[in-house]
């Protein structure tokens, strides 16, 4: 049970803290509204690494789906587990969107604007295209599971560094390419955050648009991790 | 007689760095008035860290009353050393405020706005809600443990980025969550500078809040440390 | 044939990633459109890291013609392999900045500034001086390299914790000397993206400025990385 | 001769990468003007980390005569090199200061403010008081040298990450307490610079402001660094 329960309370963390940060820049009446991408792209950066040390090796820490399964085709994660990983991220999304809304029910009560309610708990593209909406976060997603993959590259790697350098990938696929889609880079951060907006009684929200977040961010993750994987073992390492 | 040396001056370095920060980007005159959240959020990051590695094998490195307490309850920290701990937190949280106020007095008497300058001793929520505030302080808190805890999971890890991680949280926690009651997370960094607030002859000085600042910042941090312990103690590690 | 591959995939990471920052924080439409110079200088820091450690066993990771030059002049690189390495590099950075432009293309469509479409390519200078745009691009690669070269004198050091150093020359040159030249610090950095730049259909571009570029962005680096190598081998260490 | 020549080539290096923050967001026609204090701290942290790691087993990498005087007095440095340390980290601070001023000719001929051109080489107080003034620059270096003894405390650090603490060290100085005084916390560092300020012939300077300078960024750091070790020594470790 051990990994499952870690998959769910590590997701969980990655969310209160990563749609945390959104709420906490982004709504009316938050103390730090404003601070903007710096905030936002580090303290993502950190919602990964806090879990990813606690959890490392209790569950590998992957609390992403597209990771899971590009693993598993990877031939380095166990198939019969895949399953029970997505529920478990999925539902721990779920519930640190759940928490993230509670935690900033005076301030949702206090936006106006159902987009910027939305934002705290799913992507939306700046610009949409959905071809090009797909192809940035395929390449997002590419970088982070090609990324991930490489750290084991470093022979000798002191223990605890590996953390530094997956928070090091997150903040700089945000950085360089957050303004694009939102870098959901992740198909339960944006479809379990998703879910609760869709269910929660927030005060004036607007659609959750599904339309874009069954489609985008979940296809664009799964297949840019899958071909990371492919590509990386295709390189005569 | 170290441990408590340790508590006392490590907490005070917390404090000097922690609210000179907030002095340092919120008064009046001062160079870096209006760095905002990020600035903020970066420096208490430091502001734990610093003490943290010089204090780390003399001490614990606590600096927490939380914290101290919550591991006493979960068996790794002795209860007899509870009681002079937190005497020597609070002690150590009042004399750094004083230092701040002493570095910052032609800041202080710069500035006009009362708020201003109880912000830099101590949290005040930005959204008042009782419940929501408490719930926020609890949550906080219970990351802050919950991490602290999971530090260990990571067997072998290289001495000193434990240390790194110990900045990571604390500017997680910030970065997400501040902007809802000021991240107190620790009983001592509240109340010990709102008492120097109370009794240091600042010019044009409003209420210490108090009515405030005995429950929120107090019973959230407490409640929310032991939680973090006790479910960290339910899993099955 | 693995060095070359990872010199090219390694680069094109390099661009995607840092020609990535400057168009998600300059072109209009971006999400995160604004964000400035400390998430352009964070994001490149990070552009190089994350390559350095995937490939930093496989190829070095120098991603950097006048890096590779410097270091077979010093003795520490074989000659036979500078040809293919530069080959490598542009032409990896050559196709980073394809995968830019078409990750935004609907910026680059929403941007009417041709300034603002060739900056996220390529280089210029902030005040236009031939010699001192040199003397900036030959001092900021001399410190780049003089600092690589120097990580070795650190006996000892633990295992990935030399691609944090590498992370910290970057953002370091960035953020003191960036605003002067842009800090090429790289003719393949500034070379390919900006014949990418000529020869993709971008939309009401204006000059890809070669008279500037493939004079200081190309001689500047080198001649610097070279002095670099070369002081660094007269301290008597 | 190493060891001078690192304290010498260190210092230079430390003033390039801090001085040149400072004109690189402060001067007009800067590429990064107003990236304000984020940028500057994290600068500064990295202009003395930088040399730190490449100079550290060659000299110590103090480039601080109040560090380099007070572990003479605490009994960790040979007192017959205290003067040639001296010596090199101003004539290294010089150098730099004379490097930076060329690197930005263009930025300063197009400054018309005076205390901006100024600033650039020196700091200066946000409200003029001497004794509060001096305090300040006491306690920053108080806590620098109290904080750079205190890494020795985590034993078996691993190599390098000694490294990342002074750069946390300095940032967190910076950011906390750095709008009072500008941080100096160095003689050389403020001296060297002044002096290179009133001999370049910068065009429309205003004074080099030494009725301040030889009292206040002198004294401070060396009294602050000389109690540092005293209260460090008194602390039964």
């Amino acid at each position: 049970m051990l990994p499952y329960i870690s998959e769910f309370i590590g997701t969980a963390l990655l969310i209160i803290l990563g749609c945390g940060v959104v709420a906490n820049v982004s709504l009316e009446k938050s103390g730090m509204k404003g601070a903007g991408s710096i905030q936002i792209t580090i303290a993502w950066g950190l919602a990964v690494m806090v879990p990813a040390f606690v959890f490392g090796e209790a569950s590998g820490a992957s609390f992403n789906p597209a990771l899971t399964l590009a693993l598993a085709i990877d031939g380095s994660f166990p198939w019969e587990q895949v399953g029970g990983y997505i529920a478990a991220q999925l539902a721990g999304a779920f519930v640190g969107a759940c928490i993230v809304y509670l935690l900033f029910k005076g301030q949702f009560d206090s936006t106006s604007d159902p987009d910027a309610k939305l934002g705290v708990f799913a992507t939306s593209p700046s610009v949409k295209n959905m071809w090009l909406n797909f192809f940035s976060e395929f390449v997002g997603t590419f970088i982070l599971v090609f990324a991930i993959k490489g750290i084991s590259n470093v022979s000798g790697i002191a223990m605890g560094v590996d953390k530094l350098f997956v928070f090091g990938i997150i903040v700089a696929i945000g950085m360089s390419l957050g303004g694009l889609t939102g870098y959901a880079i992740n198909p339960a951060r944006d479809l379990g955050p998703r879910l609760a907006h869709a269910v929660l009684p927030i005060k004036d929200k607007g659609s959750s648009h599904f339309d874009y977040g069954l489609i985008v961010p979940i296809f664009g993750p799964f297949l840019g991790a899958i071909a990371a994987v492919l590509v990386y073992g295709l390189i005569p390492w």
